[in-house]
């Protein structure tokens, strides 16, 4: 299945996406209520195949979980691209968080912000929509625990995110963050080790990894996060980037103004944003829409 | 004004603390719903000294922000902290956040991971409540965004915290972090700069700050913050801790079973919580209750 949630005249609703529309899932705003719902979500979606389908193209599609409860990010977890940032293989998982008011929809324009215009990169990333959850999951158990598998870009403001030892601020810049379009049950995406992620910029192929080459896997990843809190329902993994971010470029090719990134996933999605110059005036006008 | 979130048989509400006892602010769960309610909250709150008191000591006071969309921490803030912990004074604020999972009520029994027990440590912080918030806030507006003060233990796992370069693993434990008792409002604390804040061990003084030594103090933060994201009502930040942490002695002194840490603020309040050697299990169970 692929579930997304939809920008309606009535409101926000999941929708389970089929070759024929878009079909609404009702009582539920967004995949995140749906997930919370219980273990029945899935019958909940499929039930919605009754339900009249909203063609693609009549729809605006919003992120799928509109204000998670947690974003959790993972550092420096593709062997290739930890070999361009310049450090060591990592013995543990490097966690960091976004707030969830850092995120944005698949297709949002993303202003680049008026007070750190020139250090705005890229990161294509796997993104985990946590579905059960639990605590301390162990990670033969951890796949229970996934509802399935959406497209990030982990949008970063290098200068901020380097102006301390701590990247968060720089992570965390107001609707960044763009995820979707839609999220893929892990039925329907079959073995992840096998998806490839590619990142390009106005065309060009800037990253393209493997997500076998996860230094810290999906299992893993669960496991571990899971020991340090209770994941809920609709919580958001992002699984780390592969190498060829602008940051490792000499010099760094920072997106400008009309830049267009796309990150796309073999049998998840893919984003496409616009990035846009912008007064933090015009950046706060776009956030509120 | 002294503002709380109360547990009461029918659900929790927020109140208002006076002399008597504390007066139920009817329509709201907790003093997060009461700021997001607009900028009458504070003549909201007042109109509760029309309600009957309930005696201080026959209602559980739970940390007065049930779920913050935003808890941001500031690491090295204090001037003596910063050299205990052997870095150089920074040019920007040092910005981590937490999950709003990992907060705590301000008497709650806080278990010692079973996963990594003996390094637990505290930090004593003042905790800023957001009130009206905002987006690119000016430090000369910073206070008319802000609507008061908790006390906040910043408990922190140390091995977790330091495995990798990102400090949020070791400070997002589940339920480890107290807050409260209640949000002092500004009109009610005065000079921040004078204020003292105290960290005692079995009543041990092992931190011992003036709020004045803040290097970013609370303008300069919600000016950094807001530049990033919005600040929402009832975002929390926590600003820091003073020189003293179990980390910085030798050898450090992690807190044991039964530990008592007592995190004091002059004018804020008083925060009293019984660390206990728990299986993740029991832990668990805590975090549910």
């Amino acid at each position: 299945m692929q579930l997304a949630t939809l920008d309606l005249d009535e409101g926000t609703v999941a929708a389970l996406r089929t070759d024929e529309g878009f079909r609404p899932i009702e009582g539920f705003a967004d995949v995140g209520a749906l997930l919370g719902s219980g273990p029945d979500w899935r019958a909940t979606a499929q039930a919605a195949m009754a339900a009249d389908a909203i063609a693609h193209d009549a729809a605006a599609v919003l992120r799928p979980i509109l204000d998670p409860g947690a974003v959790v990010c993972v550092g420096v977890n593709f062997r290739a691209h930890i070999r361009e940032m310049g450090v060591d293989l990592p013995d543990h998982p490097t966690l960091f968080s976004k707030l969830p008011r850092a995120l944005t929809d698949p297709d949002a324009v993303i202003p680049l912000p008026a007070a750190a215009p020139g250090c705005v990169d890229y990161e294509g990333e796997l993104a985990v929509i946590v579905g059960a959850g639990g605590r301390d999951i162990a990670p033969a158990d951890a796949w229970d625990a996934v509802a399935g598998l959406s497209a990030a870009n982990d949008v970063s403001i290098r200068d901020v995110q380097m102006r301390s030892t701590q990247w968060f601020a720089g992570k965390t810049w107001e609707r960044s963050t763009p995820i979707g379009p839609t999220v893929v049950t892990l039925d329907e995406v079959g073995d992840i080790d096998t998806l490839e992620l590619r990142v390009r910029v106005n065309g060009d192929l800037r990253q393209h990894g493997s997500l076998g080459d996860l230094i810290f896997g999906i299992p893993d990843l669960v496991a571990d996060i899971s020991r340090i809190v209770t994941l809920h329902p609709g919580d958001i993994i992002l699984t780390g980037t592969p190498s060829g971010v602008a940051y490792a470029m000499s010099p760094p090719a920072y997106l400008r103004d009309d830049d267009v990134v796309e990150v796309s996933i073999d049998r998840v999605g893919t984003l496409s944003n616009t990035f846009r110059a912008a007064s933090l005036a015009i950046a706060g006008e776009e956030t509120r829409a």
